[in-house]
């Protein structure tokens, strides 16, 4: 196990992908970020294959963020926080599916697992009204995507507390997919920023998203909740890996007014309504889109080949992950592998219409700025040349 | 906690119907065994409103069955019972799709959670080849569905083992909608047994289905599995609740060459080809379908109001359901209130075509018959008379 990092002796895999990669068929767009398929809703009246549509199904979800939401509930019984992870359940799959350019005709389904002894129904129906509202939301933002029900199981046998997936199912023309396999030498790589506070969210976001929460919560927060939940980690891991920080969730947080669990808890951001504006006008000119999630800023290694990405003008890091890395003491070039550290979404494009697409972003008011541009290379590489130092992957 | 099941002890709650029919629309057919909803996959040349198309989006999994399967392939080593399994999370959907009168045009997506400490890959390997594989099966069978993808995510402080979730999405004409909203005073009842072997098996199939597991788990297996696999159970359920019966996995069954452990693990059957055909020729005659469930053969209750439902010729008990009964012994009340016992899909229809379409499940040799009937009532009732009684519900 010498090798091997904290995240994967708590059991984050890093083998996930390679699982997923060798096991699925790729589909019609073998680079495009979600999985895009043949029309399988295709139009009664005509033959499927004179039509250019085409299908995506996506599945994501809110993942070990939802005990950090078991936790706060617990301390506080503020039941808000489940609306904030049905939040987290909706935008990690929607954030996906905007990769491939899809920002309409999108049905959503939940998946919810629980442990009955622990999460009484009243927290079910916060999650189920909380999707509805926030679909309701999006809507509001132009963003057609409605709620086709959802599956809640009783399988305490097999979770301890919760889990919230949700699955997309989309329609789109087939000549509107990103199918990032334009990602090009001599793009710009626009970020656009993970935290603050767009002009459609009701508070600052912290800009955690909700990747990297086996690492965020047992790093930032004390064994306190390993003695008082050992419902909410798995007893396998080593007892020095187990909530191994300093904060409790109610403790002060680098940001004035917000304690660490509001700031770790910030829901994730969407970006649909700042990318359908910048989709709208500049489509064809989009040549690939990242959504930053596992793998954080790394993630865009999975999209090029011969390309060498340069990241070297970052967003300044907010104060989530500075607290996570000062309490984690995670090397940087980790902390870079886990985390978005500052923007969660990437446009890869041609550098004539950045100021156009950094003005949309800002219209928003989501910090967007030029963070690195692509090389032609013999294999395909990643600098990051950050406040901390400069890292290869 | 008196009055309460051994199943409601053991985290099977009896509420999470209620939670869920608490907080979600009904979508445009309330009566409906999955929720259906306007058509958002609509044509793109014509405005939606104008086609009476609508979608359906509906998640169902294989729940603690996958620790069934994880027990016998830490026992055996035996990889294939995870592709019986994949089987049983396509088919809970599958066939709850089709009480909708839905057999085309359906998208599929997994939902994987496990802990990778205990589950490798070369089991969500066997898995997801596995539903690639029973999905070509399927259209083989002249069922249109495709694999839309899925996730894996590695959750051990959720997940003690595993679960195998799938969602299916579809498009369908509103005409062809079965909305169970016609089940009317005297329909006959069609069951087809759950059990035998199908043309389209391989091998003689138990019954059983992917319901009442939690049940089935702990009333026959003996307390060997609670020691060896702890990571198999709950331990906040009581001890004389866990691993309560006397068989090992290995142990022959009441079946012939067929041990415990198998005589469980039976794949769900599909019932798509049978009713496929039977749709084809008597769409219009069919008043309702039910796939029985959670709930068992009392399932039918949620799809009436004024009616009384008598079963009084059931399928005789197949074995599984015996052992299970004699395993645990429960009161045969609650039996039919778990589990399906003889036959897992019931068409409600008019008596005058009931032999045509017994002669088209025979053609497949899945055993058919009238069950029973609907009476008006003030109120909805069901009676059964089993060979073991008559029970009222």
């Amino acid at each position: 196990m010498e090798s091997t990092t904290k995240n994967e002796q708590r059991g984050v895999s890093v083998s996930k992908n390679d699982v997923r990669n060798a096991v699925q068929d790729k589909g019609l767009f073998p680079k495009a970020f979600c999985k895009i398929v043949p029309d399988v809703f295709g139009d009664f009246a005509r033959p499927l294959f004179s039509k250019p549509t085409v299908n995506v199904m996506h599945t994501n979800g809110a993942e070990t963020k939802s005990i950090l939401a078991y936790l706060y509930w617990k301390e506080t019984g503020d039941l808000n926080v489940w609306k904030n992870l049905a939040q987290d359940a909706v935008v990690m799959n929607l954030d996906d599916l905007l990769c491939s350019g899809i920002t309409n005709n999108i049905l959503l389904s939940s998946t919810i697992n629980r442990n009955c002894f622990r999460i009484p129904e009243d927290v079910i129906n916060t999650i189920i009204f909380g999707i509805e509202e926030y679909l309701e939301e999006l809507r509001s933002l132009n963003i057609s995507i409605h709620f086709g029900g959802g599956q809640t199981a009783d399988i305490g046998d097999l979770v301890q507390t919760i889990t919230v997936d949700s699955t997309a199912a989309a329609r789109i023309r087939q000549n509107e997919i990103i199918a990032n396999d334009r990602i090009q030498d001599g793009d710009v790589i626009i970020g656009l920023a993970s935290y603050g506070q767009a002009t459609y969210e009701k508070s600052y976001n912290s800009g955690i998203g909700s990747t990297g929460f086996t690492a965020a919560r047992h790093d930032v927060l004390s064994k306190f909740y390993a003695e008082k939940y050992p419902e909410s980690y798995d007893r396998q891991i080593a007892s020095d890996l187990a909530y191994t920080g300093s904060k409790r969730l109610l403790d002060p947080s680098p940001v004035a007014g917000i304690n660490a669990g509001q700031l770790l808890l910030s829901p994730s951001r969407t970006y649909t309504p700042v990318m359908k504006a910048i989709l709208e006008n500049f489509r064809p000119s989009i040549h690939g889109l990242v959504h930053c999630t596992d793998g954080g800023q790394t993630k865009c290694l999975n999209f090029v080949n011969d390309l060498h990405i340069v990241k070297d003008r970052l967003f300044t890091i907010p104060p989530v992950f500075s607290m996570i890395q000062s309490e984690s003491n995670m090397s940087w070039l980790e902390m870079y592998k886990i985390f978005n550290m500052g923007h969660r979404f990437e446009i890869f494009t041609k550098e004539k219409i950045a100021s156009d697409i950094i003005k949309i972003a800002q219209y928003f008011n989501i910090d967007a700025q030029i963070i690195g541009h692509c090389e032609t290379a013999p294999n395909k590489a990643l600098t990051i040349k950050s406040e901390h130092g400069t890292f290869q992957y």
